[in-house]
C-alpha cells in the first residue's frame, strides 16, 4: 500500500526551486568551500568570496552609503549589487530568504542612477539604500508566503506594496530580499514547510529566534543595512535580541503601517507594527527620521500626526530593571547582561531601581487569547488547504475554542484596566527614587535566551509581549555575548513554573558560547524618539563592538 | 385575575423620588407658573424667578466666570447656585437632569472659596467652574444609571471619577448635576424609562436629541456654562445640533477617556469620546486647552502625548459640502443652513466643492454590526434583569445574533480599507482646488432633522456614525433655525430609501418652527486645534446669535 503525498508537498518544491533559481549563479558558493564554523559573522569578510569594494560598501552604514551615493563615489547599482551578492551568502550560510528578486532590484537602482544623473539629485534621503524585508510586508510583483504553503501561489504576486514599502520605495529605497519567518508568525523560532529553518550567525547551533528571524540573520552577517522587521508579540525583539542587533519597536501609529500580510488578519485587539532592525544605531536613526519625516499620517488612516522630534535626556537618569519576572528566570548570559547594564549606568551616575512585573503574566495571556480568539480558524483553514501539517508550538491555534465577541469585550475591558494600573505604578517610580522622578525606562530580557537550539524556546513570550497589549515603545540594545566559561549553570530551577525547569534544564553553556545577549529598553507610548536617544547613552556606556 | 407589575417600576418610583428630593424646594416653580410656551429659550431671564445677579453670572461664559472667580468679584460658592439655580429650572422646562447633588457642589465651591482664600491662587484654569456631565460619566460618590433601570441603584455610588471627572475636578471645576440619556445611550433620543424624555428648549414639541440630549438641552437654557458629552456614533453632535451649540467630537486618545460607563462595555472596534458642549465657543476653546493642557497622555494609558498646538488658518480655505447623502435626503431648513454656509464662505473668498459620500452607507453599517456584535447580549441582559420593556427603536438588540470573534475580524479588516480609501479621496480634492491644496474640511448635516418629535428620529444616524468608525475630529456650529415660511415642505420624496420617505411624510414646517438648524464641521484625525479655529471662522461668517 502506498501513501498519497500530502499537497503540501509539491507546492514547497515548487517554490523552493523558484526562489533558487533566483540566485546569481555565479555567486552561489560550492558546498565545499562553505565554512564548518559554529560563529560565521566573521566569515564573509575574510572568505574572498567579496571584492574589497563589494567588501568596503557592505560594512558601510546608512549614512556613508548615503554620502558615498550623493557624492557619486558609488552608484545605487553598484551598492546593491553588493548587498544582493552578500545576502546570497548569507542564504547560503544561515537559510534566512524568502522572497529572491535582485533582477528587480538592478532596474530599481539603474533607474535612481539615472534619475539622480538627469536630475542632479536624490530621490530622498534613502535614494539607492538596500532595505530587506521580512516576508510579511509585501512588495509589489512578489510573494508574500508567511511561513504557509498555501500562500506561496496564492496570489505569486502582491498587487501593490505594504504601505511601509511603499513610502521607503518613494523615499528611494531599493528592494531585493524577503526574509525567513515562522509558520504565520506563530512562533518564536523563524522555521516553516516552505524554506525551512533559519539559523543564528553567532552560534549556527542556535536558532535566529522569531518573527523577524531571517532578518536578524541576514543583518547580522551585513547582508543588508538596515531590515524592517514586524513585531505582535515580540517578533522584531526576540530575533534581534538573537543576533545583538538594534532595534526598534515602535508604538501602533507611528510608523505607516497598513496592508502587510497577517497570520490573524482583523485581529485588532492588539496591533502588528513594524520597526527597523540594524547592526547600527546611527542608520536605525537615520531611517526614524526619514520615514517620520515623509508625513506617514497623510497616507495612512491609522497613522499619528507626531513629527520626529528632538529629545535631551536628563542628565541624571532612573531606571528600572526586571531581572526575572516569577514565571521564567533568564539564563545566566542574560543575567549577566543585565549587571553589566546595571553596573555601567550606576558608573555613569544613573539611579537604578527594581521593577515588579506585577501585571505581566496577565498581560502574556490575556494577547495570547486576543491571538486565538477566531478560534484559531484563520491559520487552520491555512494549513488544512494543503494537508500541511500543524507545528507542535501552534498547536494552540489547533485547540482553540470558538470565541464569542461579548467574552472578547471582557477581556478588552479587564485590559484598559490593566494599562491604567500599569501606567500608576510606572509613575509611582518617583516616590522611589532619588531626585522624585518617575523612572525614564525599564530594562528587561527580551527572552530568558542567548539564544536556543531549534525547538528548545519552549512556548513563553512572556518578557515581550506585554509590552505589544501594553503598546510602549521599546528599543533593543546588545550588551555581550553568551560564555561558556562566565554562565555556568544554575545549580537548581527556580521551580517558578514547569517552563522554567525546562529552560534550566535544557541550559547549556557549551551549546549557547557566542550566543547574543541583548536586552529590552522599554519606553512610555510613542516616545520612540526618548527610546532612540536612550539606546545612544546605553551604546556609548556599554561599548559593544559588532 | 390581577397581573403582578414588572419590577422595574419600583426601582423607578424609588430613583425618581430619590433624585427628586436633591432639588432645593424653594427654587422648585409652582405648576402653573411654568410657561405654556414652545420656545423656552428667552423665558428664564424674564421669568423673574432668578435674581439679577444670578442672570448676570448664569449668562456668563466660561473666560467671564473665571475672570470674575479670580477678581472674587463673585466666589465660587455664588458661581456654583447661580447655576444650580438656573439648572433646576431646566428641569422643570425640559427634564434633562438624571443625577443632582447640589449639597455637594456646595460643599466642593465652599472648599474652593476657601483655597483661594487661604492660597491666595485658583486650583486650577477651572476654579469654581461648574462643568454639568453626561450620566455615563462616573462621579465619586453619585449613580451613573446610564438609562437603564438595572443600574440605578447598582451601584447607587460609584467608587470613582471618571478620568476626564477627576481631571476637571483637578483643575478646579464643581460638579452640581448629571444629565438625561437614551437607555444605553443607544437611541438618537433621550428618552428612558426612569426619568423619560427630555424635550427641546428651541421648541419644545421636538425631541432633545440624543444621546448627549439632556446635557444640550440643559446647556441651550443656561442651566450650565459648559458641560461634556460623549460620542460613539453622533451622540454630542446630534443633540449639539438640535440645541444650536458648539461642540467638539474629538478623535480618541485626545482627551482623558477611561473610566466612564458604557452600554457596551468593553467593544474597542470603535470607541466612545468625550468632548465639550457650549452655547460659547470661546469657552470651548478654554476647556480644550485647560484639559489638555494637564497632560492626560500621564494619566490615561490610551491618551496621545499631543499638547494643544496654536494653529493658523491658511487665509484661502478648501470646503467641500455634502449636501445629501444618498440615504435620507435633509429637511429643508438643514438644506437652507448648508445654502446659508456655502454662500458666506463663498462671499468671504473660500472656495466649495461637493463631498461624494461614498463610503459612508457602508461605514454606517460597520459601525451598527460594531455595536450588535455582541449579538446585544450586554443590554439585554441589562434589561431582562428588571422587566423593563425594550423600546422599539432599540430591537435590534433584542434581535441580534450572537457573533464569532472570526467574522468580526472580517469587518475590521473591511474597514481598514474603507479607512484609507476615505483618506485617499480626501487627499485627491487638491486636483479639483483651484490652489491645488486638499480641502480643509467637509461640511455636512448632522442629521437630516432640524428637531423631530419623539419617536420620529427614524433609525439612521448615518450622518454622524461615519466619522466615529473614521475617528476624525468633527466640530459643531450652529447656523440659523428652522421657519415654516422659508423651509416649506418639499413636494416629494427622492425615494432614496423607505427611511428617507418617512423622513419626508413625516416633516412639517409648522411643527419644526424654531428648531435648531447646525452643521457637521469634518477635520480629520486628531485635527481638533484646526476644527476649533475653523469653528471660530464659521461663527465670525454667520454671525448666529444665540
Amino acid at each position: 500500500m502506498t501513501t498519497k503525498a500530502p499537497k503540501y508537498e509539491a507546492i514547497v518544491a515548487k517554490k523552493v526551486a523558484q526562489r533558487d533559481s533566483k540566485f546569481v549563479k555565479e555567486w552561489l558558493i560550492p558546498k565545499e568551500s562553505l565554512p564548518d564554523l559554529t560563529d560565521v559573522t566573521g566569515w564573509i569578510p575574510k572568505s574572498g568570496f567579496l571584492t574589497e569594494e563589494e567588501l568596503e560598501i557592505t560594512e558601510a552604514n546608512v549614512l556613508e552609503i548615503s554620502k558615498n551615493i550623493q557624492s557619486k563615489k558609488w552608484r545605487a547599482l553598484q551598492v546593491t549589487k553588493a548587498f544582493c551578492h552578500r545576502a546570497s551568502i548569507a542564504n547560503q550560510l544561515v537559510n534566512c530568504l524568502t522572497e529572491v528578486f535582485f533582477d528587480e532590484a538592478f532596474k530599481q537602482a539603474e533607474e535612481l542612477d539615472k534619475y539622480q544623473d538627469e536630475t542632479g539629485s536624490l530621490k530622498g534621503p534613502l535614494h539607492g539604500l538596500p532595505i530587506s524585508l521580512k516576508d510579511n510586508l509585501n512588495v509589489k510583483g512578489q510573494a508574500s508566503s508567511i511561513g504557509i504553503v498555501q500562500f506561496c501561489f496564492e496570489p505569486e504576486q502582491m498587487e501593490e506594496d505594504s504601505l511601509i514599502v511603499e513610502v521607503l520605495r518613494g523615499l528611494g529605497a531599493v528592494f531585493y530580499v524577503k526574509t525567513n519567518i515562522p509558520a504565520a508568525m506563530m512562533m518564536p523560532e523563524s522555521v516553516n514547510h516552505i524554506f525551512g529553518h533559519t539559523v543564528n550567525p553567532l552560534n549556527r547551533n542556535l536558532s535566529a529566534g522569531g518573527s523577524s528571524g531571517g532578518e536578524a540573520a541576514l543583518l547580522a552577517l551585513k547582508g543588508s543595512p538596515l531590515g524592517v522587521g514586524t513585531d505582535i508579540g515580540g517578533s522584531i525583539r526576540m530575533p534581534s535580541s538573537f543576533q545583538n542587533l538594534y532595534a526598534l519597536r515602535p508604538s501602533f501609529g507611528r510608523f505607516p503601517n497598513y496592508g502587510g500580510r497577517s497570520g490573524l488578519p482583523g485581529l485588532e485587539s492588539v496591533n502588528s507594527v513594524n520597526g527597523p532592525m540594524t547592526t547600527d544605531l546611527e542608520s536605525l536613526e537615520y531611517y526614524c527620521k526619514s520615514v517620520i519625516g515623509d508625513e506617514p499620517w497623510n497616507r495612512d488612516a491609522k497613522a499619528i500626526e507626531l513629527p520626529w522630534k528632538s529629545v535631551t535626556l536628563p542628565e541624571k537618569m532612573n531606571f528600572a530593571v526586571l531581572m526575572d519576572d516569577g514565571v521564567v528566570r533568564p539564563t545566566p548570559p542574560i543575567r549577566r547582561g543585565l549587571q553589566i547594564t546595571i553596573d555601567a549606568l550606576r558608573k555613569a551616575g544613573h539611579e537604578v531601581i527594581e521593577w515588579d512585573p506585577a501585571e505581566h503574566f496577565r498581560l502574556s495571556e490575556i494577547i495570547t487569547s486576543f491571538f486565538l480568539s477566531d478560534g484559531g480558524a484563520y491559520i487552520r483553514d491555512a494549513f488544512e488547504a494543503t494537508e500541511e501539517p500543524f507545528f507542535p508550538f501552534m498547536n494552540a491555534h489547533k485547540v482553540a475554542p470558538e470565541v464569542k465577541v461579548k467574552d472578547l469585550w471582557k477581556l478588552q475591558s479587564e485590559r484598559s484596566a490593566l494599562l491604567k494600573k500599569y501606567l500608576e505604578r510606572w509613575n509611582a517610580t518617583a516616590a522611589q527614587t532619588s531626585n522624585g522622578k518617575p523612572i525614564d525606562a525599564i530594562i528587561m530580557p527580551a527572552t530568558p535566551f542567548a539564544g536556543n537550539p531549534t525547538g528548545k524556546f519552549q512556548d513563553y513570550i512572556g518578557y515581550t509581549s506585554p509590552f505589544n497589549v501594553l503598546d510602549y515603545s521599546v528599543g533593543i540594545f546588545p550588551v555581550t555575548r553568551a560564555d561558556k566559561d562566565l554562565d555556568p549553570r544554575d545549580e537548581a530551577s527556580t521551580g517558578h513554573s514547569a517552563t522554567d525547569d525546562k529552560v534550566w534544564e535544557d541550559y547549556n553553556p557549551e551549546e549557547t558560547h557566542g550566543g547574543a545577549v541583548a536586552l529590552q529598553l522599554i519606553g512610555r507610548r510613542l516616545q520612540e524618539e526618548k527610546v532612540v536617544e536612550m539606546l545612544k547613552l546605553f551604546k556609548k556606556l556599554i561599548k559593544y563592538e559588532h
